[in-house]
C-alpha cells in the first residue's frame, strides 16, 4: 500500500467511526472513556518507556532544554492526562441540544439541533499529552479524530494512541474513533490536508509557522490558533493599585502563554505616576521593559522600543510599553498591531467601558481583569482543545460545545411548498 | 497602480469601512438602506440601460437562452430588487444581542456578544440581483463587502453599485462599504483571494466549478455553497396520498433549485402500491424517471438508472428511483450519494421518523413534508445570503445571524488569575 492508500484508507475508517460515534449515547461515551482510563493505566510503563525513547533521541538531536522540557512526561503529568479524561467524563454532553425551536405559521415545527461536526485532524507539535486531550475532547462530543503529532513525540504519541485503542474496544467502540498517523513523514500531513471528502476540519496546535504552512495547504476548513498579543490598556482615571495589580498578573503570573500581556498602553496623563509604580515591580521580577520615547523618559532603565515590538509576541519576561494620548488612540493601537486575542482596559468611566468592549475587535475583551482568564476552564467551559483566534465557526476558548456543529430537525405533517 | 495594488487598496478600504459599519447603529443602518432605496429608483433608468448592454453583448457572444434569462433585470425583477433592501430594513439586528452571559465563582461577569464578522467577499455568476440582495444583507449585520460578480453582468453589476454608493453616501456612511471590483480579468480574483489581512471571509455564489476553484485557491475561510442532491424516502407504513403530494411538490413545484428532490427512495413493500401512483403523476407533468432495476419492473416507461444517477443534481424534469429493503437502506444511501443538503421521510411511524431525524447527516432532515421549504423565508429567517453545505460556522440557510461572529465580554472589579 502506498502512503497515500495507506492516509486515505485511515481517513475512510475514520469517517465510519464516526458515523458510529454520531449515534454513541453519552452514558456510552463516557462508558468508553472509563474504559480508556483503565487501559491508560494499565499501559503505564510502556508509556512512560516510549516516552524515555523519545526524550533520549531528543537529547542526541540537540533539542533545546524547553523542547526537552515540553517532551517529557513525568510521573505527574501523567496522572494530570489521566485526569483530563476524567474530567471531560464529567462535562455535560452537548450533542443533541436542541438550541431552538419554533413553529411556522404553516405548522412546520422547526429545531436546529447540536450535532456532532465528524472527522477531525489535530496537527500538533512536541507535547505528547495534547494526544489524549484532543482524542477525550473529540469522542465526547461525537467526532472521530486524526492524530498527527510532532516526530519528536512519536513513541510516546503511539503508545498513548495504543492505548486509547484498547481502551475503545473493551467498550464495544470502533478502535478507528482515534486514528493516528503511523509515520514521521511530513509528506503524510500534505496528504492528509486533501482529503476534504473524509476530513471535515483541521485544528492546527503549535507555532506560527506550522498554523501558516497547514493553512496554505489544506483544502479542509482549518481553526487557527495563532498567537496572543494581549493589551492592557490603563486609563487616566484608573484606580493604580488595581491598575499595577491586573498588569503585573497578566505579564508575570505566566509568561509563556497566548493570554500573557505583550504591550501596556498607558494614557498620558497618569503615565509620571503609574510607570514608574509598575516599573519598579517589573523590574524587580526580571522584567526588560522596550518603551516608546515618553516611557523611556519616565523609566531610565527601559530599552527604545522598535516597530516590531508592537507586533511581538514575547512569551517570555519582556515587555513593550507605549504612552498613549487618549482611548481612540489606545484602541487604534490595539487593532492596529494586537492580535485579536484577549485585551483589557483599567478603568473607572463607565462609558469608556463600555466603549472598550465595543470599540476592541478581538476575541475577548476585558473591564478591570487580567487577560490571563481567557481559557476554557477559567471561563466555566470545562476543558477546552485551544483559544481560537479565527472568526468563523468559533472565537476565542473552544471547548465541547465549538467541536459540535447544528442540523435543522423539521417535522411537519404533510406540508408543501405552494 | 498595478492590478494587485489596485484590489489591495480597494480590500483596505473595506476593512476602514467595517470599522466604522461594525459601530453604526441598527437606526443608522436602516436609514442607509432607505437613501439607497432612493438612489437605486432615481437610477432606474441608467441600472436598466446598463442591463440592456450586458443583454445584447451577451447574445452577441452566443451566451444561452437561460444565462440570458438569468441575466435580464425586467422592471418586475428591478421592483423586487428594491422590495429586497425594503424588507432588510425590517429585519432585526442581530448585532450587539448577548447570546448568553453568566457569573463566574470570582464575581466575573463573561458574555457572549453578537458582532460583525468584518469584510465579507462575495463572487457571484450571473445573476445581478445578488449584487443588490447581498449588499443589504451584508451592511444590515455591519460587515462591508467585496462583490466580484460574473463578467457577462458587469455594467449592471457596475450601476447598481454605483447607485449603492450614492445612497451610501447620502446617509454619511463611507461608499466603500460596498466595494467593486472594477475589471473583469479572472486575475482580480485570484489576487482576491489571497488576501486574508484584509477579508474575513468568501462566500461563492455559482456552479460547482466556481466553488471548486474559489475553495481551492482560497487562503480565506470559504462557506460554501454545493448541491443539493435531496432525497424523499417513503416508508412503508406512510400515507400514501401524503407520500404522492410531497413527493410531487418537491420535485415538480421548482425543479431548478437546490432543495427540490433529486432522488425517490421507496420501501419494497410499497413499491408496488405507490411508485404506480406517483409514476403516472410525474410522468404527466414530464419528469423523465431513472430507475434502479425493480422500478423498472414496475414502471414501464422509467429509464435504467446508472451509478452516477444517484450523485446527479439534475435541476430539471429528471428523477431517480430506487426501490430500498428497509431505512437502514435508505438512510445509509442518503449518507452515502447525497449531498448533505435536504432529506425527507414520509412515515406514519414515531420511532423511523425520530431514527431518520437522527442519523440521516444533512443540513436539513424533515419528517412528512417537502424539502423544497429549505429556505431562510420559509424558515422564519428573513432573507437569506445562501444555503451552506459545509458544517463550519453555518449550515443551511444563512440569514443575518449567520453573518455575524460573536465575541466575549467580560465585566471585572480587579480580578487576577492566582
Amino acid at each position: 500500500m502506498s502512503l497515500k492508500e495507506e492516509i486515505i484508507s485511515l481517513a475512510r475508517q475514520a469517517k465510519e467511526a464516526y458515523y458510529f460515534l454520531s449515534q454513541a449515547s453519552s452514558e456510552e461515551k463516557n462508558k468508553a472513556l472509563q474504559e480508556v482510563v483503565k487501559s491508560m493505566e494499565r499501559r503505564r510503563e510502556e508509556i512512560l518507556k516510549a516516552n524515555q525513547q523519545d526524550v533520549e533521541e531528543g537529547r542526541k538531536k540537540g533539542l533545546s532544554k524547553a523542547l526537552i522540557d515540553r517532551l517529557t512526561i513525568t510521573e505527574k503529568r501523567f496522572e494530570s492526562m489521566v485526569r483530563g479524561i476524567r474530567e471531560v467524563v464529567s462535562l455535560p454532553d452537548p450533542v443533541g441540544e436542541v438550541i431552538k425551536m419554533w413553529r411556522r405559521p404553516n405548522g412546520l415545527l422547526i429545531g436546529k439541533m447540536r450535532v456532532p461536526i465528524g472527522v477531525i485532524g489535530i496537527i500538533y507539535e512536541s507535547r505528547p499529552n495534547v494526544t489524549s486531550d484532543a482524542a477525550s475532547l473529540c469522542l465526547k462530543s461525537g467526532n472521530s479524530v486524526i492524530l498527527r503529532g510532532g516526530s519528536e513525540a512519536f513513541r510516546s504519541n503511539q503508545a498513548i494512541v495504543e492505548a486509547w485503542k484498547e481502551g475503545l474496544e473493551g467498550a464495544g467502540f470502533p478502535a478507528s474513533c482515534v486514528q493516528f498517523v503511523p509515520t514521521v513523514e511530513r509528506e503524510a500531513v500534505n496528504i492528509l490536508l486533501q482529503l476534504h471528502e473524509f476530513i471535515d476540519l483541521i485544528i492546527p496546535r503549535g507555532g506560527e509557522g506550522l498554523i501558516r504552512k497547514v493553512t496554505e495547504i489544506s483544502t479542509i476548513p482549518v481553526i487557527k490558533h495563532y498567537k496572543g498579543v494581549c493589551h492592557v490598556y490603563v486609563e487616566e482615571d484608573a484606580d493604580l493599585e488595581m491598575a499595577v495589580r491586573i498588569s503585573f498578573n497578566a505579564k508575570v503570573q505566566r509568561p509563556g502563554v497566548c493570554n500573557a500581556m505583550e504591550t501596556l498602553l498607558v494614557h498620558e496623563k497618569i503615565a509620571s505616576s503609574f510607570l514608574p509604580r509598575i516599573g519598579e515591580k517589573l523590574k524587580n521580577a526580571g522584567v526588560e521593559i522596550r518603551g516608546c520615547p515618553r516611557t523611556k523618559e519616565i523609566l531610565p532603565y527601559a530599552v527604545e522600543a522598535k516597530e516590531e515590538d508592537w507586533y511581538e509576541e514575547y512569551l517570555d519576561l519582556i515587555l513593550a510599553v507605549k504612552v498613549v494620548k487618549n482611548i481612540d488612540e489606545a484602541i487604534k493601537h490595539i487593532n492596529t498591531y494586537g492580535s485579536q486575542h484577549s485585551d483589557a482596559i483599567v478603568t473607572s468611566s463607565y462609558s469608556r467601558a463600555l466603549k472598550f468592549l465595543r470599540e476592541v475587535d478581538s476575541a475577548c475583551v476585558y473591564v478591570n481583569a487580567s487577560t490571563r482568564f481567557t481559557d476554557g476552564g477559567e471561563f466555566g467551559m470545562g476543558a477546552e482543545i485551544g483559544i481560537s483566534t479565527d472568526k468563523l465557526h468559533a472565537r476565542g476558548p473552544m471547548g465541547l460545545e465549538e467541536l459540535t456543529t447544528y442540523k435543522f430537525i423539521i417535522f411537519g405533517e404533510g406540508q408543501i411548498r405552494e
